[in-house]
């Protein structure tokens, strides 16, 4: 830790304007973690003190404060116990909303649709003017799928009137009722864990192993070399033949009686290994999925949000259309899906169908996002960040590789999983909480108000861990 | 309503002691429903004011004033704004639960593990010590799915140690790594939405057409005659008759290389129509389940948390080990599912697993229904409100037939389906608030603070209802 003490100096004392008045100056470890007040059980890394968490600073029960470079799963969007959040849900006017959660599909509460104008659709993704709200990543994706389904045969019908046929094979589980139709995904794509989103998921067999599954197509994502500026040629091959082969698949899905509904893709890989892909590819798909009849669904629940500098990371391949439906959870509090008119949701339907609470915090995050221009923020630390980790790549040749990212949605690649996994428990104990993925990154995912210096003390005590791997 | 009013009058002067200080006194109705501010939009029935509503009483946008015996399909368990959750909501010792909304299943909060103890864990179903939170009644079922198919998977390896081959497989969504094993499920159920739950539930076909479903069978749930124990004789046939056709399906499922991994019920189908079944039918089901080794997991999603005058309604079965997995969401505020200890959790994850939030909400439902002694009103009230469809029945036998129910848990069949939404309507339109279920039951489903001069008041505007319908 000693090296990296006059380089936090220099950073504070050159930007104190910039510092968050409710964040702490630093991490502050007392023990190594889990601590001893932290029983380890099962899955569980350690037990947290929610209420003296701040910020970037996540502390935990043995009152080790940890920089929180993961946050809880890259879910927290504004850091711990925003004052702004602490303000809102301090305001007697809102208790209302957190005791009675409504059915909202069939009784919302008043001036319900102005709320999701003011907060979900003033963020809408170019072209889509609906959004559903749901209680989880899942769900949203599962849903999501269905309403492409019901789009499709409504298509394949020229009408959404069901026959005879259709409903009384649905009730035992048998087509045309509950048709052979399927969802195409990526190898090293995650949407989730219900049945459903599994059967789209090929990110870790952990996730799938023993639960049964659809017979649904899977393509390949491109493997790029990274930095991506420095293998134009290359990534664009694989690109075309990552397109090519999905392409094949759509034919040979349709041929085999099983075709292909919807696409469903993330903008960048997350839980499979932070794998990115270009623009082009991108639209590339979009243009196969329009071709061959299928719907397009870009599934940013991790990507969403605003940590790739934009609230929606597929904001980046500069389209107009780049869509028919975007799901997301996570950052936004409240999971959910944008969808076109034509992706009607009348029956897309639950009891709770979101939690008017979720909507409420999340409305003052867009505030807070807004009122402090942190998504500008996210891409100049996203670039200290980046480069950053260029450097250190340069230093340690051989342990890091791959260093790629947009905003502060950035990975790097070890050298071997034990390697990897040894790092992110040496940074922990040096007071840097970061995450794993894919088979040997590590990737990054501080929340929206991780600034410069934040970068520069979570950079300083990652070298100070690579140097003692050296 | 004139009818109505000495008949109220009369019940407040008899037993105002037990009239609820933050209840309205009866309904007020000022427009039709949906009136003129509610918008009507798609599914929606009317938009509500939930700062208004207090106890059993809905008000509207329009400040009508509902008596609500639906509550919001059923998931809230101790009416609108109860005093002690907007006092607990009030708390600033709680703020920092509702604002940093953790990964349970990595980070959770201190002392997580005692606070369930003291909330979920006092009313663990008998035989279960172990409980899982989710965030909705889907999740809770779709992830009980994998628990049960995760085990009879370990189960068949004799260790939980997967083959090469299941590891390979199970990413391309094929067997043995992603099996051929199936969940057994009962006509006219209704298990939730997602993909997975979507295969087990049979109650209505705009539920389950245009989605691909899964080859898993079907059993027959008894269709009883009422009241139940005019008909033991009959109704013994009957569920004798679905017990072996049950069997039938498994031993044939079995045979065709999908078998039966685990069998999902209700205690009362409740989506499907409100049919019960009697203990001896339960027992000989979890018998069956345990001759074949399938897992035995009963769905108290809409049945739990109080309604049938007990925490579950499979307590009235009077088993010490009713099932292997039991699931809950709705007046439990937070989905998950109980489980015995060989239904290990842990390869059941995902970002945000629950909400501590919600559990805190829980607690405190669960202190006021001790404290003020709400399963046993529960009783009372439901035995007035069943009586009191008896007499109605009796009254009106071209219109009513089959009163049924258990605690306020009740429900009656309606001579058709369009006389039903009629009756729902004018109800509405009179300040009673119904849901309907089935092809023609109405289904009531009030706050477990539903006294008996509650249920007076409904039965008098019910039978005002009746009276312009004979």
């Amino acid at each position: 830790m000693r090296a990296s003490v006059p380089l936090i100096f220099d950073l504070f004392s050159a930007a104190p304007k910039t510092q968050l008045e409710y964040d702490y100056d630093g991490p502050s470890m007392k023990t190594s973690v889990p601590g001893p007040r932290s029983q380890n059980v099962g899955a569980v890394n350690f037990f947290c003190n929610y209420e003296e968490s701040r910020g970037n600073y996540l502390v935990d029960v043995d009152n080790n404060r940890m920089l929180d470079v993961y946050t809880q799963i890259s879910s927290i969007p504004i850091g711990y116990n925003h004052p702004a959040l602490l303000k809102l849900m301090a305001n007697p006017n809102h208790l209302s909303t957190l005791v009675n959660r409504p059915a909202l599909g069939i009784l919302p509460p008043e001036n319900f649709p102005d709320k999701l104008t003011e907060s979900l659709l003033s963020v809408s993704p170019s072209g889509m003017t609906r959004v559903q709200t749901m209680a989880c990543g899942s769900c949203s994706n599962e849903n999501a799928y269905k309403a492409m389904f019901i789009w499709y045969r409504n298509k394949e019908r020229g009408h959404n009137m069901p026959s005879d046929e259709d409903v009384s094979t649905c009730m035992i589980n048998k087509a045309p009722g509950c048709p052979d139709l399927s969802i195409l995904s990526f190898n090293g794509g995650f949407h989730g864990r219900t049945m459903g989103c599994l059967a789209t998921t090929h990110s870790k067999a952990i996730h799938k192993l023993d639960v049964p599954s659809f017979d649904w197509p899977m393509a390949p994502f491109p493997r790029l070399q990274y930095p991506l500026e420095e293998f134009t040629r290359e990534n664009a091959q694989e690109e075309a033949r990552c397109l090519e082969e999905t392409e094949d698949v759509i034919v040979k899905w349709r041929q085999k009686g099983n075709p292909v509904a919807g696409i469903v893709i993330e903008p960048i890989q997350a839980e499979g290994g932070d794998n990115h892909a270009s623009p082009d590819f991108f639209k590339g798909l979009r243009n196969i999925a329009r071709k061959h009849g299928c719907a397009f669904h870009v599934d940013e629940v991790q990507t969403g949000g605003g940590a790739t500098g934009k609230y929606w990371a597929h904001e980046h391949w500069g389209m107009d259309d780049p869509a028919d439906i975007v799901s997301f959870s996570k950052k936004l509090l409240t999971g959910g899906y944008y969808h076109k008119d034509e992706l009607q949701p009348y029956r897309i339907f639950n009891t709770w169908m979101g939690d008017p609470s979720k909507n409420l915090l999340l409305a003052e995050v867009l505030n807070v996002i807004r009122r402090e221009n942190l998504l500008e923020e996210v891409t100049r630390s996203g670039k200290a960040l980046l480069n950053g980790l260029y450097d250190l790549q340069a230093q340690y040749p051989g342990i890091l590789s791959r260093a790629r990212g947009q905003g502060t949605f950035c990975a790097i690649d070890i050298c071997d999983d034990a390697t990897r996994n040894s790092i992110l428990l040496k940074a922990r104990d040096k007071g840097v909480l970061l995450g794993g993925c894919g088979d040997r990154s590590i990737r990054f995912r501080p929340a929206l108000i991780f600034k410069e210096y934040h970068v520069h003390i979570f950079l300083n005590i990652f070298n100070d861990v690579l140097a003692e791997h050296k």
